[in-house]
């Protein structure tokens, strides 16, 4: 799939800054790719018509796909929802805004599932179209899978950013809580929504944060006999494909090999209760969340969307209130663990894209970390006997942020190294 | 001011039960108050023309006053602003839809200063006109207030509960952190911003908050002698008029006359610093939450509100994150201190309502609290030598909102017994 080469935010804003590409030149590149390729991968929404282009800024000629589950006021926001097609936002959500203030061109809106939940978009996966590119955020992941932008901005409260970075084989990386400001997107569960960036590599996802925001978050060099590596078992990672759980051993083994302080960490049950209580703190937040929606639109969601806000208003107070206690557990005992290790690794998800349109993929691996609150980077470069890509999880504590980036970037090259890679071009 | 008799929710709920009093009765009286009371007042900035009544569910018959930062589909909803003068939300807000659920009837948006910040409304105060009735809630403090209607729905990011509830001289509650969902609220700082309540009394604001959410938060029965009471010194008590220091003085006197375990507690270093770091955190997310207004609208935002949002632009990531790291030691002082102490108790303003309408007072007694995310609840009773409230607040640890209520309830009616005091009728 050599149309597929995927665009570097280093490469092309070294260009910049060393004068040989204007930021013309780099949106018309991406509005080309776009035109090129999306009839097939339906990653936008929405392409705008003439987007702006500024010539000052640190994302300057960075043309963003920005998940349709943000406010844009120049272009429809529909949140994957035929409620609101063609909806038109007085003002900006705060990241869009905010890449606006640092240069970007908002060149278009990336699809994403039926309010960010599961009904899904119709963006194939990249690497082969009758697989699902994983969601929520779908669009956002597949038009940097696909080389149509070299960033794109997604939200993750369940697994909406990692797992649709590993289903196409980009960097994702979710934040630590609060990082990325979620003021103007369509909230499903307020306490989990995570504003989350994906890239074509883990140097570039980090580049994007750090241009973005303004905060330290580049990746550095790591040494790595000083990094403590645990290779995470979870409870739930017996119920891997077996192809994922040879692609996590060989991750710890190739970590091992590089140097890095590599060990086995159970899960605290701790955490394990914690995972359990994700989707009741999720289900109840949505069923106030997205309560409005059901009460005026209910004949315009898909089934599944009704299913969870009722159940969501089913679930009482009481036992919302003891999932948060188990919640507030499960960071105490995950603040313990990363005393005693610096970066877990985890699939992304439990395998490769699955076949067909219908499914986004299990969010199994990613909802604790969400509930948790830290940052996760989806390290790609792992493939599948088909050739799909298999993600793996880099994991770190509250605000070490800047950590797992670098150590998910020195790990990357060692991933792509795998006996089932191929080469993406 | 007999003309200001206020509405108890429990006797309009209770002769509803009884069948004495139909939904439509009660709504037709908050019509008809509304009708002859609000065009001095000016507490709404929007009636509804025909208001639903509901005719199953708890809040059947009540009336509500809806903050107008709050979406809701069927008003316009101007978030205090000229840019979003006739705004038409497509939907509720997440606590405007549960109210309706619920039973209640939107009777109209109160009035809030420019996005719940501190350019004033032009509501003025029941009990004297020619004075604040203090921000962001102006409205829904003085809708209460002048007996308009029964309850009403407001947000605090600083003090914008608790403050006009103790200059209109109602029970205000500030519930804990995500206990009332913010969903479809115009945000400011979303770490802060938090719904709350307004009623005639205590156990009125605890009657509605137990019908809005099904929790447990009715007023109980206290026993005084197992409640620790603590006169909190805080840093900022010496800066409260003298009137308030002798009000607080003697809350903390009556409780111990009626057998509460009362004592002094020095406020903690930490909790000083906390308090400190509520503006730099306050406006860095209101720098991003506000940033899109600012960009598009900058020509229609008042002078005051541009600066806070300039100035969060300015204040860097790694003040913010220092700011939260304050925060968070504050949260671990505060845990330990309600180790020792049940309630605190404090000014909920540094006095009376000041004279005039171009500021909505200081909310210097409340922004600590908002920050820490526990409960606080206006304790409505005392007088100024001038006949204006004077508000007491009680303050609890985080989750213990049914206590502080239940408190607050039985402290009520020993502070309306000031020297001062006079009967509001």
């Amino acid at each position: 799939m050599g149309e597929n080469r995927m665009m570097s935010l280093g490469a092309l804003v070294a260009a910049r800054d060393a004068g040989k590409a204007s930021p013309e030149l780099m949106v018309a590149l991406c509005r080309d790719a776009i035109a090129r390729k999306d009839t097939a991968i339906r990653a936008f929404s929405h392409v705008a018509a003439e987007p702006a282009i500024a010539f000052d800024g640190p994302l300057a000629g960075v043309a963003v796909g920005v998940k349709d589950i943000f406010d844009s006021f120049d272009q429809p926001t529909s949140y994957g929802s035929p409620v609101y097609a063609g909806h038109r936002p007085l003002a900006d959500a705060a990241i869009v805004d905010l890449a606006r203030r640092q240069g970007a061109t908002i060149i278009g809106k990336t699809a994403t599932t039926e309010f960010a939940y599961f009904q899904p978009a119709d963006t194939v996966n990249p690497h082969n179209p009758a697989h699902t590119p994983g969601g929520s955020s779908s669009g956002s992941a597949a038009a940097v899978a696909a080389g149509m932008v070299p960033v794109a901005i997604g939200t993750q409260t369940g697994g909406s950013v990692i797992r649709p970075a590993a289903f196409c084989g980009v960097a994702g990386y979710k934040p630590s809580f609060r990082l990325l400001p979620a003021t103007g997107m369509k909230h499903f569960a307020p306490s989990l929504d995570t504003v989350g960036l994906f890239a074509a590599s883990i140097s570039d996802v980090a580049l994007f944060a750090n241009l973005l925001t303004g905060r330290d978050l580049t990746v550095e060099p790591v040494e790595p006999a000083q990094i403590r590596v645990g290779l995470y078992r979870c409870a739930e990672l017996g119920s891997a494909d077996s192809e994922m759980q040879d692609a996590l051993s060989a991750a710890a083994d190739r970590a091992a090999d590089a140097g890095f302080d590599v060990g086995e960490i159970e899960e605290p049950a701790a955490l394990t209760e914690a995972r359990e209580a994700h989707s009741i703190i999720q289900d109840h937040e949505a069923g106030l969340a997205c309560g409005p929606d059901l009460s005026r639109f209910r004949d315009q969601l898909s089934p599944r969307l009704v299913e969870v806000i009722e159940g969501g208003q089913a679930i009482s107070p009481q036992a919302y209130d003891q999932a948060r206690r188990l919640a507030k557990r499960g960071r105490a005992a995950a603040k313990l663990m990363f005393g005693e290790v610096d970066i877990l690794l985890s699939p992304s998800a439990p395998g490769a894209a699955p076949h067909g349109l219908e499914s986004t993929g299990d969010p199994r691996f990613n909802k604790l970390w969400t509930l948790m609150g830290g940052p996760t980077v989806n390290i790609p470069g792992f493939r599948s006997k088909q050739g799909l890509p298999l993600g793996i999880q880099a994991i770190a504590r509250f605000g070490r942020d800047r950590q797992v980036l670098s150590v998910a970037a020195a790990l990357e090259p060692l991933f792509s190294r795998s006996p089932h890679d191929r080469d993406p071009q």
